[in-house]
Formats: structure tokens, C-alpha cells, sequence
């Protein structure tokens, strides 16, 4: 954890490292993902049972390539039911939020007659990667499950690695939920290719979903415009701007939150207290050591975390949209005002009763956002990430005499005689 | 050109190969466009020095990096008339039909007290990659600008490489029309790289779009996650679907009006009349002739065109949605019912006085538009492309007692001892 100070000299150039710091994957990741990734498209079922045998232990062709629906419905009905209820509630208040995000279509009637409209729809398949394993993920499922529902999406494909053949019943249980159509027990780049190109026994998709390894995520970055991604994916990140009147226990376990993913997630506070950054310094100090996750959030803490002192939160915000963060958390009385001089971030919580982990669950707001500064220029997962949309145009004759000349006169202009044509021959009649 | 027709034994895998057959670009231009990218990462300013030098024939410190805004203004008044009132018409119906697609802000408080919304906001600083040289693309500059100042884009960059250090004046002239703020005559892939990393004199943009070659649309794709992009874009096509009722020569024009962009651009035609194919394809073998762009149009249909013959016209839907077409001219009398059983194409032209090159330069809807099959999941440029969704949450105790627990509850299914106890502190008060 590095301390800062942004009325010390050397912060300027301090803060750009922090900014400009990469915890993202290197170059051989990328030539191992393209290997795997031709050795998809080229030889389909056979590769994908050759990875899965060599990178999660075990024979496709023995242990089975599919999960059935009804060892879905079976892991539902034997969760655990405040387990069920739980994410139950997460299904439901996800499903809501989700369901504003639907785009209108728009069809209109210009004052020269002409009709100019765009029309929305789902992409017909959609791929949902799920990690597998120890760690499950069932909220992933349901985050970016329910999106595609929503978007009516007709067949969503979920794939979940299974080392060793382990199955994590609490992923069926939530594929159960979100109304996932088939499962698919691989995993790695081969699954990302896999539901890409499709193969033998898996029908392709248009667009793959989901978070996943270093290899997962440069696969999915190799193969955009084969498919549409949600995005390219790096680690998580949280940035708390808190104020003395916080409890420092409160303002350390949200910053533990992040620091417990992965050593390369990073966490960092501003306030412009130095009393209370000691006091959350020494709180996180405590808490990692009773957490079960200690190993990872101290590395993380350690490596990537920062407490940064500030002469005035609302000089937080300029830097706050630097780091552009993932998450980023407003614990101060009047949230609203910081709010409104940030300009990039992946998803805000307001108020110091708003923990960000709670938006990881239940709270209806996508827990998939752009991480690695990316939230200058891209959105969370949403409904729109499964849909696309197709403008059109009516024009009659009338409309055609109108507004056609222009279109003859730039044709012309741009050395495409028979863009000009194509009018022309219509003008003249 | 082929000619195929559906109800003949065979068409089915003829098809396919039509679908499945790739234009894109090789590998080459992968590992070019990779070791340029990674020279301007690396050495900035000079690289794209040198690459200009190599490339483009010129040397950048002698005839200057940058085209000034007084430049585009004196471009715009030396316009003709006629075409900068086509120009003007242009602007002012991409501007109207943009401006529909700005998004709503979201802020509601659900039944539980809990605020949720989503915010909207543009990104700071675009980049628009126009091609240059001898074939000026105006039309280009007017469809990738307009939306991002309709964004509110506060910073719009435009490169254009001027080979031999030749500038096109219709390209300034259109720049100062559609607003754009700074203009740098650099192209080809070392552009690109040069807006995503910055370079010592070129600050760094937010979101990269804009056609250009192979070696363009790959250092897109490469630089993707680094900034945002527009999409991945391939070579031109279109669809016709036309029944005999259509006069052959308008046809034939309309078809020619992709080939005659580039040899590996598509034409394709769907009809349930022999005679009329027989008539549309003498019509194109005529027409060719006496265009400019003969040789591109030739290669272009030689290799890439296709006539159809299907039993009636509906049964073309299903094929067209295979293609996911990037222009798809629907030329019947009740174009509505056809339209309504297509699911994949990029934009869409209705009825027989809408030759899709009116919506290539002034209609109002965008004309950067999915290629290569990519409309089964994505858009065509808009808005949006250029702006960012940052969801946000506030809970006071109320709530988080509601919603909480369900959130604590699944943290610790996940095994996430950290986001389990960042809520489980607030709850206990």
C-alpha cells in the first residue's frame, strides 16, 4: 500500500504511476490464447477435448460434454433456502433494473416526407462463461443471464469449466434462475472459441459474456468481430472517497472487499483526513488477518493499495476520473454533490450506507463493469449488449426529388459514379 | 458472379460457401499493424514520423503535423456552391436524426426506498480516422463527427493522411462543417496507435472510428480495450431483394453502387424472376462499361456478386438473415411485410425509391454499418458509440436491512468473506 499526499511535491508524478500502473496480461497469454483459438476453428470437438483433458483434468467424452436442465432444476430444489431466497431476490431485483434498459424503436415521418426509424432486437444466441471450480460465481450467472432474458435473447448458452469433473451445484442452481437454455461443462480459451465458431456438438452464439481468467479474457478480446463481447475485462477495482465521519472499520471492509478477488485487484481510498487514513490504514491492517481470503487481499493490498490524502474531497473528483474506476463509493453526508464532478466511473454508490458489495449481489445494477480506466469510455453490462439494432428508411418519389440532388452531387464529388447512378436513373423518370 | 437458385439440388451447400466465404484481411497485416503499433507506443512522435515518411511520402516536419481550423474555414469557402449545399443538407439530417438517440438519464426509488438510476455521459475526446489521398471522403467525415459532437464530445479529433503531402480540400471542408476540433494529417495504422497510446505532441483520445484500409481496421481491432471503437469493419456490401416489377437498370445500378467501392466489396441479389435476373445481370454487364470505377466494379462482381433466384420473395428472408447484410434494399410495393421477417441486416432501404446511396450521403441515418455478417450482433454508429453509462445505487439503513442480508448470505456462498462483512458491519449497528 503506498501512502500520497496531493499537496506534497512529487505527487503529480507519484499519482501517474498509480494511474498508469498495468496489472493486466502479458504477451505470452496472447500467443498461448491463439494457439488454442485456431486449434478451435480448425479442428472443433477434438480440440476442445484435448484442452479440457490437458487443462482441467478430465475426458470429456467420459464425464459428458453437457450439464441437462434437469440437473439444474435438480440443484435448485437442493439449495440451501435462504441460499434460494437470496438469489431469488437477486434474480428479481436484477430482472427489474435490467428491464428499463429496453430500448424504444423509432419510426417517424421527416417534414420532407421522408421515413427514417431504427429497430431493435435480440441477437439470436448469446454465451454466458461462467469461472468454475472451487470459486463459483453465482451471481455472475445471474448478471449475465438476466440481461440477455431481458433482451429476448431465444437461446442463452452457459459454459463452466468443471475441473477434475467437479460441478458446483450453486452455478446450476443459478443457470436454474436466470432461464439458462443449454450448459456446457468447458472452460478456458477453448470455451470462448468454442461458442465463437461454434464446433461438431455446439452451435456458435453472436455475442459471449462473462468474466474469466487472463486466458479467458484475451480470447474473448482475439475473437471480437467473430462475436460481440461485453468487454475486455481486467481486474477489479474500488475507489472510496470517505470523510472523518465514517466508521474507518466500515470504510477498511469495503476496500477489503476488492483486495479479496485477486492479488492483482486494487483498492483505494482518498479522504481528506489524516487521522481517519491512519485509522482505516490500521483497520484494514486488522481485518485481513481474520479474513479466509487473507493470502489475496494482503498481496492485493500490499501491491496495488493506496490511501491518498486530499486537501478537499471535492479535489478527489479530477483524480478520481484519472483512475476512472469500476466502483467507486461516496461515503459523505451529501453524496450528490461529489456526484456531479465525476465524470467517469463504472458504477457510483452513495451515501455510507451504500457498501459496493451490495451492488455485487442484490441491488438490480450490473455487477459487470469496464475495469483498467475503461470507464472513460465504456458502459456496464447491459440489456443493449445483447440486441442490436437496424436503422431504415422510406423514401417515394417525392421524397426522393427532395433530398436525391445532394446525394448526386456528393456521389460525384467523392469519385462513386455509380453511387450517382443509382439516383440519378430514379430522378429522372 | 454467381447465379443460384433455391430450389435446385446442391443450393443449400452453395450457400454456405457464399455465407462462410471470407474477404477479409490475413495474417500479414496482423503482425505488420502489430510491430508499427507497438513502435509508436514505444517512441511516439517519431515513429509515426518515420511510418509517414514510409508510408505516406512525406516528412511531417517540413510539411507540418497539423492542418489548422483556418485551413478547414478557407477549405469551406473556396467550396462550390452546389456541393456545399449538399454538404450542408447532409449535416443538418444526420445532425436531426442523432439527435434521437440521445439516452435518458434513469433515476428512480423502487418500493424498497432504494434510489437506482443511470447516468449518461459523453466521453472526453474523440478520434476520427478518415481515409485521404485521391479518393476524399466528405460523406465520412459528416457521419463519424456529427454523432460524437451530438454526444457532446468537447474534444474531436480528425487524422487524414495526405500521401505526398496532397490535402484534400471537400475532407477540411467537411471537418469545419461537422465541428471538428483538431485536424492531423497522419493515417494508416500508426494513426490509430497515435490516438489510442498519445504521442508527445497528440494527447490522447477516448473512443477511435472511422473507416480506412486493412491496415486500419486492424490497428482497431489490436487497440480495442486500449480505446473504444466503432466496430471492426470489412468490406461493403448489399443485399437487393426485387421483384420484376422493378425497372433492371435501377437495379443493376444499385448493386454496382457496392462494387464499384472496392474488389472485395459484395452485391448480391434476391428474386423470384428469371427474366428479371437474366435483365438485372445484362443490365450490370452494360452499366460497368461506362463507369469510372469499372475495373473495382468488375473485380468486384466478378468475384463477389451473386443473383438468386428464389420461389417467392419471402422465402429470401431467411437467407438474407444468414448474410446479416450491411445495406439491404427491400424493392417491392409492401416492403413492410418483407421487413418484418428479417431479423439481421445493418440498415435497411424500403421500397423502390430508396437507393441506398441517399443514405450513404444525406438521408440522416448512419452509414458506417456492420459488415462481414457482424449485423447478427452489432449496430450501426451512433451516439452512443460515444458516450458511457455509469449506473449508481444509494441505500440508507432502511434498505440496506432489506436487501442486505440476502447480499451477506450470498458472499458467503461465494466464499467472499470481505464483501460478506462490508455489509454485515452496517447491518449490526
Amino acid at each position: 500500500m503506498i501512502r500520497l499526499n496531493a499537496s506534497e511535491p512529487g505527487f503529480s508524478t507519484a499519482f501517474d504511476t498509480l494511474v498508469n500502473a498495468r496489472r493486466e496480461s502479458d504477451a505470452h497469454v496472447a500467443r498461448d490464447v491463439q494457439v488454442i483459438v485456431t486449434a478451435v476453428r480448425e479442428q472443433g470437438d477434438a480440440a476442445v477435448e484435448a484442452f479440457t483433458r490437458k487443462f482441467d483434468g478430465h475426458a470429456l467424452n467420459e464425464t459428458g460434454w453437457r450439464i441437462e436442465k434437469s440437473d439444474c432444476a435438480v440443484a435448485l430444489k437442493g439449495l440451501d433456502p435462504e441460499l434460494r431466497g437470496a438469489l431469488e431476490l437477486a434474480r428479481d431485483r436484477i430482472a427489474a433494473y435490467h428491464e428499463k434498459q429496453k430500448p424504444a424503436d423509432s419510426d417517424t415521418i421527416d417534414a420532407d416526407g421522408i421515413r427514417l426509424g431504427a429497430r431493435w432486437r435480440a441477437v439470436d444466441a448469446a454465451g454466458v462463461y461462467v469461472p468454475g471450480g472451487r470459486a463459483a460465481y453465482p451471481s455472475s450467472v445471474l448478471m449475465n443471464a438476466i440481461p440477455a432474458k431481458v433482451a429476448g435473447v431465444e437461446r442463452l448458452v452457459m459454459v463452466t469449466p468443471t475441473p477434475k469433473g467437479e460441478i458446483n451445484p450453486l452455478v446450476l442452481a443459478a443457470a436454474e434462475l436466470a432461464g439458462v437454455d443449454e450448459v456446457w461443462r468447458i472452460g478456458g480459451a477453448q470455451a470462448v472459441a468454442a461458442l465463437a465458431y461454434g464446433t461438431g456438438r455446439i452451435k456458435p452464439v453472436d455475442v459471449v459474456t462473462g468474466p474469466g481468467n487472463a486466458w479467458v479474457a484475451e480470447a474473448k478480446r482475439q475473437l471480437y468481430g467473430v462475436v460481440g463481447i461485453d468487454m475486455v475485462a481486467g481486474p477489479s477495482e474500488i475507489v472510496v472517497v470517505a470523510d472523518a465521519d465514517n466508521d474507518p472499520e466500515w470504510t477498511a471492509a469495503d476496500l477489503l472487499s476488492q483486495a479479496e478477488h485477486d492479488p492483482t485487484s486494487q483498492s483505494i481510498l482518498f479522504t481528506d483526513d489524516a487521522g481517519f487514513a491512519d485509522a482505516v490504514a490500521a483497520a484494514v491492517d486488522r481485518q485481513i488477518g481474520e479474513l479466509a481470503t487473507k493470502d489475496v487481499a494482503r498481496q492485493s493490498w500490499d501491491a496495488n493499495g493506496a490511501i491518498i490524502l486530499v486537501p478537499d474531497l471535492p479535489a478527489a473528483c479530477p483524480l478520481v476520473d484519472r483512475l476512472a474506476p469500476e466502483h467507486l463509493e461516496l461515503a459523505v453526508a451529501d453524496p450528490e454533490a461529489l456526484f456531479a464532478q465525476v465524470r467517469h466511473a463504472g458504477s457510483v454508490f452513495l451515501g455510507r450506507y451504500t457498501p459496493e458489495a451490495v451492488g455485487d449481489y442484490v441491488a438490480g445494477p450490473n455487477h459487470v463493469l469496464p475495469t483498467g480506466r475503461r470507464a472513460r469510455f465504456s458502459s456496464g453490462l447491459s440489456v443493449l449488449d445483447f440486441m442490436k439494432r437496424t436503422s431504415f428508411l422510406a423514401l417515394d418519389e417525392a421524397g426522393l426529388q427532395k433530398i436525391g440532388p445532394a446525394a448526386v452531387a456528393l456521389a460525384g464529388a467523392e469519385g462513386l459514379p455509380a453511387h450517382a447512378r443509382s439516383v440519378a436513373l430514379r430522378l429522372r423518370r
